[in-house]
């Protein structure tokens, strides 16, 4: 730290993001990637030719995304919002929508940039404890009069609220925004996008990072009513107006012309969640019950930290959360059969060699 | 502008780009982009194996292009911060380096970005007017006890100052930072980066926008000291931790290696520039000495706003600023002589028009 660094940031607690290491090749159930490439209409698009006009500058409105967006959505263009990654969107909705007087209220176990942005725009939060089972009681988040922040399907829980849960918030709050993180709700969770034909306070959040197999790419968007599209946009004009490359809208509108490939890399996903449940059971875990591309599992034979650790060894990279509510537990991304299959041999040696 | 945008938002005059319009294809010289592809390099590196690990996400730590520019500029990687674009080099230093007790100055004629900075983060700024001949009076940032913010060279006037000067500004505010936006430094401008190796509070930005021809893949970095360079980390890191997609830091490394391209691009731009200052002045044009991409200029027979919206009519694209101050002027960005040639003559007959 300088000593030129404003105050107010000087013991702000920043996000960690997931492990990279480098130092060998791991198996990478750490991050929530998909497993599977971007698809071949996106591989055709970012040709020699797009790469050849990176001297211009993109669209800063992303006119053509957009459109796109809306068609899939059956929206109109001013109800998107484009960012680079659905971290900004958060960011920005931070910004816009919370404050000291515009407090905020989110899950005590979620994704664990809500409470970085809480502290880095001064907002007066507070985090609502997750039921026992870690379900999210809603009648935390009914009446509240602030902002409320919801990940649904949560993380690293990857449980889900039902849309008619979620009305029940976005109704019982008019004055306040309700921001709803669908980042990963393309893998069995309940969207709440149609939501937002009748309610103005509901911001719904999307990311290709997760389902889109985009995580590269750094996109995600919005969709809100005009006026909160607007005041996100206004945001953005102020920070960074040309937030996203060329090569990145491009091959966020090429993407959605292959829509049926995602949807089907995430059947598969799905179908490979499934399969890791019942195999997680036969060798003694708990887990919840995850509509997500993870699974949120602990071994009554060793704990989180250890079984992360043993796994790093072997080459397996999964992500352990030392918060002492969570502590028991590890969230393993859903892989490719194969790398799941590996995991599963892995924790079975782990599991003899720790009984023994 | 909903009713949930909290209030200091309410009143934020936004930064507006360069138009984009997409009614005809227009000769554009109104954003200071490169009239010159990216190199054979950073073709090649964007293949299709590049393209399909997108589903991965990207380096937050960008090891691998801090490194190739740790080795072109002889510092180490520790002095080195990457961004989307300079402009988020900009937002966050305003951020971490300016406040309401901590103020800034800037010049009242300069990257209209500043200000929008400066009222997002209620910042105590205050504008220096520039000297009648459009130059920097850098007795106005000795001694401040702000931040001080300068392009050099200056935008829209295309004028430098001296590494001296620099250095005496540097000298003069040791407890402030000091932020020198060097976007248009390599058309024959005065870079300060070896001031860096003296003074802890001094701040070079940079971005890959103009030299480097890559304004469409939004990369830019600053120079700094390991101290400035942790505190824009920390703001990073508390905001968008991986704000560089894949594609844009493997084509900002393979721009490294071609750096003789990229130099040959610049010699060329700047003997395009002397030529056009030369073809101004036969039609009758002042114009500021521009050590820049573009070059500032007005005519004694027609205004501003007039030629600007003349040459739009005939499908040329340039900068014309409101300002009252330098709505008289127009920036040109220099392109292909092709290009330049077109302007000149669609001028010329503007001219002779209007002197009917």
């Amino acid at each position: 730290m300088s000593k030129y660094l404003i105050n107010r940031y000087k013991t702000l607690e920043v996000y960690v993001p997931g492990e990279q290491p480098k130092d060998m090749e791991y198996v990478k159930l750490n991050t929530n990637e998909s497993p599977f490439p971007p698809s071949k209409g996106v591989l055709d698009r970012i040709s020699s030719e797009e790469v050849s006009r990176l001297n211009l500058y993109p669209d800063p409105e992303c006119k053509k995304l957009k459109q796109k967006l809306a068609e899939l959505y059956n929206f109109n263009t001013e109800n998107i919002f484009i960012s680079n990654g659905s971290d900004e969107i958060l960011s920005f909705s931070f910004m816009a929508f919370c404050s000291e007087e515009v407090g905020a209220v989110f899950p005590n176990i979620s994704y664990g940039f809500y409470k970085v942005y809480g502290d880095l725009y001064d907002v007066d939060y507070k985090e609502m404890p997750l039921k026992k089972d870690f379900t999210i009681d809603i009648n935390d988040y009914l009446n509240v009069g602030k902002t409320v922040v919801i990940a649904n399907p949560n993380a690293p829980t990857g449980l889900s609220l039902s849309v008619d849960d979620i009305e029940k918030i976005v109704i019982s709050n008019p004055e306040n925004v309700v921001l709803i993180d669908e980042a990963y709700v393309d893998f069995g969770g309940n969207s709440c996008v149609e939501l937002v034909r009748k309610y103005d306070n509901l911001l719904v959040v999307r990311t290709y990072s997760k389902s889109r197999s985009m995580a590269g790419a750094r996109l995600g968007y919005a969709i809100g009513s005009k006026q909160l599209i607007e005041d996100l946009n206004r945001i953005k004009y102020s920070t960074n107006p040309y937030n996203i490359n060329r090569l990145t809208l491009a091959a966020g509108e090429a993407a959605i012309d292959d829509n049926d490939y995602y949807m089907s890399c995430c059947n598969e996903i799905v179908k490979i969640r499934e399969y890791s449940k019942k195999k997680l059971s036969d060798l003694g875990f708990e887990y919840l019950d995850s509509d997500t591309n993870f699974i949120f599992a602990k071994s009554s034979i060793i704990r989180g930290e250890e079984y992360y650790q043993k796994l790093k060894q072997n080459g397996v990279l999964v992500r352990h959360f030392s918060s002492p509510l969570i502590s028991d537990y590890v969230r393993i991304t859903i892989g490719t059969k194969e790398q799941m299959d590996m995991l599963f041999d892995i924790t079975e040696k782990i599991l003899q060699e720790v009984s023994l």
